[in-house]
């Protein structure tokens, strides 16, 4: 295998560019989906695929194709330009322009491929401008779009996504002609938007598994009082409980060890008053592991001690479960090409999971996927302040390039 | 002494009308300070004492005093009839309409008094247009009302409260005037907001102290991190930090046992988002207890606390004190005029403190204040729910009415 030659430069300069739609303040994003902002980044991408000599397709929820022919299933990579509000200009990003240049990269120095190869811009994954579209665009390749989603998924304004596409020249009714049955193999590059690799000193993670994701978001009804004239022993206090709760689950993950994790970042309490204890507290509760059997295990505990703080305290509480992803194990045979990929370009790795979810995990149940991580400086990302460098960006997309290499050419 | 005479009806009458004056639902009340809904129960308030005989002013805030003249100091009664936003009906009202009826009825059955006798509605007490107010009513009696503040303290629309005042024809500029140096005794009669009462089976408690009310405004300040990508262990998550020192300060209180009492009414995550470990909590502390030297040790051991939880994991934390009222004695004569009273006119009652703020605090500045609580239903008390019968009405003013007639009279 011989050393394959990707241009820094380049992937500097198309990093730059795709960071003026919707930049926000020096370093920042702003793009959200079906956003003119967002219009202008696909048509971007669309014009460098064609820039590249791929042929270039647009499906009917606004993911962008650029494809070089060949026979048989295709072998495809690509990730997601809309950000985080707001995002930085690497999450996602990076994994559009790693996969054009790394397909780019393969066509001029090994020609047309056995396979078909594409490189694809998602849609949508970040999910900051619509909450439940729960990946968009790679739902629609799977042809995981229900009935009725355009109109009951709606932006913070309630505009429902239905409304969004058609505004953008999208019609809702072609759904399922995005869907795709003829993908062989997936690989997605992205940013690893934590610290495990800069911890390590490494510039790439192969990643074996996507972990479980679980949302769920608690309702803990007390009864509000006079902060003064009602004593503390006859209180239903939900804050008080609340706190409990949130230190006992956040315990689960801690008592587990890595890679258990969880975290509450959503709180609203009522009436929200200085002089009131309150009526109740609502918050999310954002629960993960990458091992089927563990994260059953950590929900179950997390259940049982919300229920029994609860009970104990006198404090009603109720849930429901907004987003509930299985963990995805990547397949071990893509997994196994980017490894061999590595070794060949001579680009210090290690093994690991994702923590973050991403669209690679749908597509896992069309196509034997994988991931390749390239490394975040201080371990940040959804904000301006993340960071890839160039050189860690550059032996990512080699490392892809070999694995595509293997499994197209 | 011969038993007080007080007309139920007449109490009953008086608050179904006045709660027609910002009417909110069935029950309720929403009624801030120099509204229009405000104005018009100043005015009627005006009318009722007009009606029983008493003259009539009205100072430079918008506090309505009604005067029986007599010779020397004047003994004083009376509330509020702003309220919370939506409030009861009875927080603040009854203690108007208390001491209208108190005074009527001795008028009616013992004739003019020896010294002025006056009954006042007050401009302002419950802060639920003007946050930062702290009782502008009683404030402006004691001339406690500072240069700048008409200026400085705005609703929630920005409004200054000296536009508002103006905008109901009160000029800011007088505010001096309204300061009284002629008040020898004050007692007001107000509902209990708390159980204490009820768990007793009694109508009536008689105050001997207002408690002392602290609060504090803490920020803690970690680091936002992505909820899957970085591990547990590498965290600075001000919200697990938070739910520590809720779980501590609260402990504090539930440790020291009655009278102390803290809360935690307010809270704010930022960015707060389920997927984002926060990047900072901001919270209240409301921490109160009767005693000088008890709350002064609660404060210290609560601030302790905090400061230690927030070192031990890395957050940063700070505070301001927005609040902090001393805690207010009442004076032992008008405490034992109201238990002198309360045995003459055969009401069962038993002292208490009281755990919320009223004008009265301020006024023991000035004068010799107590309070007379008049029980309250289910301990419920700022809610359209909050209720007291007219029984325990009547024989809370009818304790009221025999004080001022001993010091009065």
């Amino acid at each position: 295998m011989a050393v394959i030659d990707v241009d820094g430069d380049l992937v500097e300069r198309y990093v730059s560019e795709l960071a003026r739609y919707g930049a926000h303040g020096e370093t920042g994003v702003w793009r959200t989906v079906y956003s003119s902002e967002w219009v202008a980044s696909q048509d971007q991408v669309a014009a460098w695929y064609a820039d590249a000599g791929l042929d270039v397709r647009r499906d009917a929820v606004g993911n962008v194709w650029g494809r070089l022919a060949g026979g048989g299933p295709a072998v495809v990579s690509g990730s997601h330009v809309d950000s985080q509000t707001p995002g930085g200009r690497y999450d996602g990003a990076l994994g559009v322009i790693g996969a054009l240049v790394a397909v780019r990269a393969l066509q001029e120095q090994f020609g047309p491929p056995r396979r078909p190869l594409e490189a694809v811009s998602l849609c949508e994954e970040e999910a900051s401008r619509f909450h439940a579209t729960n990946f968009w665009g790679s739902r629609a390749i799977i042809g995981a779009i229900r009935a009725g989603e355009t109109e009951a998924i709606r932006d913070a304004d309630g505009v429902p996504i239905g409304e969004a596409m058609r505004s953008v020249g999208l019609d809702p009714a072609e759904i399922p002609s995005a869907e795709r049955d003829d993908i062989a193999h997936w690989v997605e590059l992205h940013i690893e938007q934590g610290p495990v690799l800069e911890e390590a000193g490494l510039p790439v993670g192969i990643v074996d598994a996507i972990t479980a994701i679980r949302h769920y978001v608690v309702r803990l009804v007390g009864r509000s009082d006079h902060a003064g004239a009602r004593p503390m022993n006859g209180r239903l206090d939900p804050l008080a409980g609340f706190a409990e709760i949130a230190t006992a689950v956040i315990g689960v993950a801690l008592d587990a060890g890595p890679p258990a994790v969880t975290t509450i970042g959503h709180v609203q309490v009522e009436p929200n008053l200085p002089s009131a204890v309150p009526d109740s507290v609502t918050f999310t509760l954002d629960s993960r592991h990458p091992d089927p059997e563990a994260v059953a295990a950590q929900h179950a505990r997390q259940e049982e001690l919300m229920r029994e703080i609860a009970e104990r305290r006198g404090l009603h509480i109720s849930w429901h479960v907004p987003l509930d992803l299985p963990p995805a194990p990547c397949h071990p045979d893509v997994v196994a090409a980017l490894e061999r990929a590595a070794r060949d370009q001579q680009v210090p790795y290690r093994r690991m999971h994702s923590g973050a979810g991403h669209d690679t995990q749908n597509i896992a149940q069309r196509a034997k996927v994988a991931m390749v991580f390239a490394r975040s400086k201080d371990g940040r990302s959804h904000t301006p302040a993340e960071f890839t460098s160039v050189d860690d960006a550059v032996a990512a997309i080699r490392v892809l390039a070999g694995a595509l290499h293997e499994l197209a050419y």
